[in-house]
């Protein structure tokens, strides 16, 4: 059992972090619920195991924590909006805020985001247009590990894309996936336990087919969402690169293997093909389109409707994206959040060179 | 071998075809140009095997050949339309020209279109868009042949998403693809010839693995793009419900298992939960983002990088999407189109029962 801990004992701690390595309050804040809403959904590879990470980044001098966060260029739905090197939730919860602001005004909103860094779990820009009865949209690039069908060559990260569309009486539909069969967080954890990966996940150096999820430390790579081309990897292959476009292309961010690794202890990428990490953010106010309460209504009605199928038989229900993560909220909000012994050895060596307290339960 | 038809030949007869039946010039044009682009790029599943199924939905008064296809809800940046029963070429073609216009106007546009029929192929709305360095974007809801992760419902359909990025040097970055491993098409074609087809593709009316192609017809269903959950079937069960939601909710058309059938000789759906078959247009203007001429060089400049991709061994190229379409374009302009008999068989009674003159080659 992994030690556990309250919700607000992380956050705390998490903001007091942001605030002592120099970040404004406010910005802490933000930085912090995207942390926390990703370990409350259950998606810990994008919560407090980052505080390490973003230590390092900002040791070696990566990601500033007073930028000038930017709109470069706009028309009355668009903007591109530089980062100026921040960090990533703080940019991209202002640039999702922009998106929100146009959509007020004309109906819809749309964001391409260059100079950025890793912005946590997609999954919580839309989250913040569901609240203003709007669908939210997200994207971001990120490091490459994955092959484009037929290829052995790292090219595209694992470019997740999120959507969120409100509901009435329904939780809301969220969804936030990455664009592989599985995330690499998960490839990681495979691993650590010593287990094969199932078929279709990654290959070897010279293309072969793997079940070692180590595979990728040996010039290996991942492969896109439906595996192999008899599956439709070329459909994994094309999200990925969709994401990418949105993110680094339109924006003027790097793109495909040019994206810079988040991590403080790999070098900076050599050659660059435009400015830090992209996003791409979009916000459609749902009276745009049709009266929100009518629309939440029919959301509530699709929900039945799929919430109706028949399970195969060794099932139990059919569910809706974002249902399991709102359990799981529902549930560590109750019983606490556990951390894995490796990651609380990581926050208190970051704590103590801060001079923070935080309580190692070991 | 099948008999070759030239390009200008069975677009001539398609044209005709459309006029007999009652469409005006213009409305013929725009639906044999669908039709034409279907056969070219090789998707023959949404050319001119398409003239008998909407032949039949005439006759059983299921399409409106002088629609008044109207927009209901606006703002600056968004439309819904009413297709008001149209032809489903013509209706997505006037919707996406919507999309465009506001898009010049605000840098985007976005139009959910409801009361619609079948549209042909996806990918042919976004290449409208490339033609005005614009981003394009179009989705479609199909009539229910997919169970959503863990169910054994008929709930979705293959519900594709196409998106288009223009490019400067290279042939434009086209991506045209069903939310499935594999195309219904596709299913329909193993199963004459006898073959199986793959893990992933199809399960039985109980949920189990299936590899006959035909269980569809059994009780069966298709799964999502992923196969099963473990390959992340839960991905491409998010697609098509996010294809479904745009398409169907968003624009008060019918959704999931309430889309109406396409052929006439199935029986309309006896539940409504909207009007007629949806779907969702966008067009974003490169320049309310960045310069046009700078974006399409940096498009050059990421599908170089792609194609520089090293190929795993057994592998020449690596391709972009929408390449094997415009060189299949290419060959067949040249060459003819490939037409099998029993298409043309149907295509002859057609032209017999409206007294036109088709060349049956038989």
């Amino acid at each position: 059992m992994n030690p556990i801990y309250t919700y607000e004992y992380l956050r705390d701690f998490t903001q007091q972090f942001f605030i002592k390595m120099g970040c404004s309050v406010e910005d802490a804040a933000i930085s912090t619920d995207v942390f926390m809403e990703a370990e409350l959904r259950g998606f810990s590879s994008h919560g407090v195991i980052r505080i390490k990470d973003y230590y390092n980044l900002w040791k070696s001098g990566r990601v500033n924590l007073h930028p000038n966060i930017k709109i470069v260029h706009e028309t009355m739905s668009t903007a591109v909006v530089d980062g100026d090197g921040g960090i990533g939730m703080v940019v991209g919860a202002r640039s999702m805020q922009i998106a929100m602001e146009k959509a007020e005004k004309v109906g819809t909103g749309w964001v391409a985001t260059k100079n950025s860094n890793h912005y946590g779990i997609a999954g919580y820009y839309p989250s913040m247009a569901l609240k203003k009865d709007m669908i939210g949209f997200s994207v971001t690039n990120a490091n490459p590990l994955l092959a484009p069908t037929f290829s052995i060559s790292r090219m595209l990260g694992t470019n997740p894309i999120a959507v969120g569309f409100p509901t009435k009486r329904h939780l809301p539909f969220l969804a936030d996936f990455a664009t592989t069969p599985v995330a690499h967080g998960k490839l990681t954890v495979a691993a650590k336990k010593g287990l094969e990966v199932s078929h279709g996940f990654v290959q070897d150096k010279d293309g072969n087919p793997s079940h070692n999820p180590d595979i990728i430390k040996e010039g290996g790579t991942m492969l896109p969402l439906g595996g192999d081309y008899e599956h439709g990897s070329h459909k994994g292959y094309i999200l990925s690169s969709m994401v990418d476009i949105l993110s680094g292309v339109l924006s003027g961010a790097n793109f495909g293997p040019f994206v810079p690794p988040f991590v403080g202890y790999l070098p900076p990428t050599n050659e660059r093909v435009g400015e830090g990490t992209g996003h791409f953010f979009g916000a459609m106010r749902i009276d745009a389109f049709r009266p929100a309460e009518e629309f939440k209504a029919k959301m509530d009605e699709w929900i039945d409707t799929i919430k109706n199928s028949k399970p195969a038989p060794d099932q139990t229900e059919i569910l809706i994206p974002g249902e399991l993560e709102y359990r799981k909220e529902q549930q560590l909000r109750k019983e606490g959040i556990p951390v894995i012994p490796a990651v609380i050895a990581d926050i208190k060596a970051v704590s103590d060179e801060l001079g923070l307290d935080f309580d190692a339960k070991v």
